[in-house]
């Protein structure tokens, strides 16, 4: 199943329109590629409406938001709903400060979402109004662990059938849930937090999976989730000595790129629950 | 001929204003550093004739404009005419808006460049005003071909006449003329469209090569065409197993770095026509 | 001493809030997560207030600043001020536009900063309130050398203490003042200048080692230096044949990822004048 999600990505060359955030940016339209889509960004009001219609999806991130790009997500978000696009929203930092908070808040409000993908923080932030987000990385207090694991299975299945959408919580251990069903993935290396824009990366990528899987959204979100996770355990076995974080940036989207169904089939940990 | 291209670049050491796009910009400064050139990068309204003013070569790339960029581009066109310097135009996803078309055909009309750089959608788009891009990557059905070469070559070089400028498409072959001459180059690897912004590095990177070499500027625009496409070349068989996109980006951009004019001799594959 | 305050930054984790140029970015948050910090980075002015109260320290560079980013410094310095957070400022391109060096003086008299880091052409140009810049490099004639050594460490004391706050000058020959004391910092090599942005790497360094380190400010901020240095030295040491100034790049940041007390003891190079 996984497999053939990616195999449609690689197939179907979806093309995502990005509003995302200048730090990361540059790795976001990587990644798009590695994985078989092709990136478009576009934040400029007049701009966003034509760049979005000829795209099949939309990554809304507001990790570096202004005033004017905010308006170009409200009108880009508007213009991708009426033509049926996929939509997604990575609320990057909702919780640290009002203007974040508010401007996910408002976009939940006015734009219909496919998929929203952030950090527990974050996640908590959206379903209670309030966090306790420490800049851009989840607080500890709020980490997803075997302990608090059906609670929180629990908590993103509420949320997902109250917003109407898919909601996918990354950490050490990710969540992928829609109202009744949730996968837990167990990818990944606690080292992948030590990059900037992983979960930037993973949101753009999981857009393009979203776009090239309509009949099994919530399959290609997790398998998009999983695909990032193996890349980062595969990124982290190339390792040597001396190599660091940048050297591992470029090793984990040189292996999105080089991933391939059987590998990815392979690889995934996961279990639905 | 191109040998004294790439050498004038590195003794001169041109510095070059970018008005570019946020999400290559950082590999374009660094392509500028590998050739030998020296980047700036300013866009606000307000700073851009100063910026500009003691540069030698003008880059304008449409990427991710907004209405502040865009009069920006228009000041530091103007100011860079005014003073004699090099100005080129990377009309990125003209033909994907309204707002990407009328930018690049607006400053068509206000600024005079000396090289206008884009693929051949983008290009079409200028010279048509209308086109089929699909988002920033080129329409297939209007690749440059074997088939369609003759009648291509003649396009650019009536485009070349009509506009006052070279004018440079890149793709499988590059074609780089002036009302003419045209230079059919047959540099590069296909794998180089799998990393975002290896034309916006070559808009930077030429203008560096015009401005260096004033007396020569087709030339200079058509080495930094060979340039860029040796570089994807050698950076590409050094590949090893398990390198993707991300270290191919930075494959292109050292072999650049280590690019002497006998190897850009050498390895350049071009014919005038 | 310099491995207490790199060792300091991992054990506290700084939370960096970055108003930075989108050129250089994404290796700034990458180079602070691999000190041992924690980036976030916003410019809106709508937002900085409530992001950097969350942080212990600002970094403000001023590389690719637009009238919003400049109201969003001023907004975010004053509520790092009111709440005793350490702030730095990096004043790319000061004296190579009006707006730019308009910007900084008004930083620096708006603002109490803890730390002004920039090459010598932008420090000369804040003391005297003009300067020859060449674009973002500092102007040879400015070049600090073991002939000028002597006056250039008392021009950096004693703008210390005329501005109230360290002077951190980066060169071949760096120089980190406060009034009274002035560490002659030998680290580094020719070749980081083949490198966008590695001044903004260290602005970024330095903000964290400085917030881990509040009784010891000027030693922090010579620690960093060194750390940025001895990077570039051991980044050097492992590139190979066909490697250039991209893998450069990572290899640095590498370095800084693996650095270690003893390894910043051992290889530091400085003197105290």
């Amino acid at each position: 199943m996984l497999k053939e999600c990616i195999e449609n990505v690689r197939k179907n060359v979806p093309l995502v329109h990005n509003i995302t955030n200048y730090v990361t940016v540059n790795d976001v339209a990587n990644v798009l590629l590695a994985c078989g889509g092709s990136p478009i960004m576009s934040d400029e009001p007049d701009d966003v409406e034509d760049i979005t219609s000829i795209c099949g999806g939309l990554n809304i991130n507001i990790g570096t938001l202004n005033k004017s790009s905010i308006e170009g997500m409200y009108r880009a978000g508007a213009k991708a709903n009426e033509l049926g696009h996929v939509v997604l929203l990575d609320p990057v930092g909702a919780g640290a400060s009002a203007l974040r908070t508010n401007t996910a808040v408002g976009l939940m409000d006015k734009v219909k979402f496919d998929v929203i993908r952030g950090n527990i923080s974050e996640i908590k932030t959206l379903a209670l109004g309030s966090g306790t987000t420490k800049g851009v990385d989840a607080d500890v207090a709020d980490a997803v662990t075997e302990d608090n694991l059906d609670e929180t299975v629990k908590f993103a299945k509420d949320l997902a059938a109250k917003a109407g959408c898919i909601i996918a919580i990354t950490g050490a251990i990710d969540l992928v849930a829609d109202g009744s069903k949730c996968f837990v993935i167990r990818n990944g290396r606690p080292e992948m937090g030590k990059i900037t824009g992983t979960g930037c990366q993973l949101s753009g990528m999981m857009t393009a999976f979203v776009v090239a899987n309509p009949d099994a959204k919530l399959e290609a979100a997790a398998a998009a989730v999983c695909t990032m996770g193996l890349a980062g355990e595969i990124g982290w076995s190339k390792m040597q000595e001396g190599d660091g974080n940048s050297t591992y940036r470029n090793r984990i989207i040189d292996a999105i790129f080089n991933m391939d169904g059987e590998t990815l089939e392979k690889g995934a940990k996961y279990e639905l629950r």
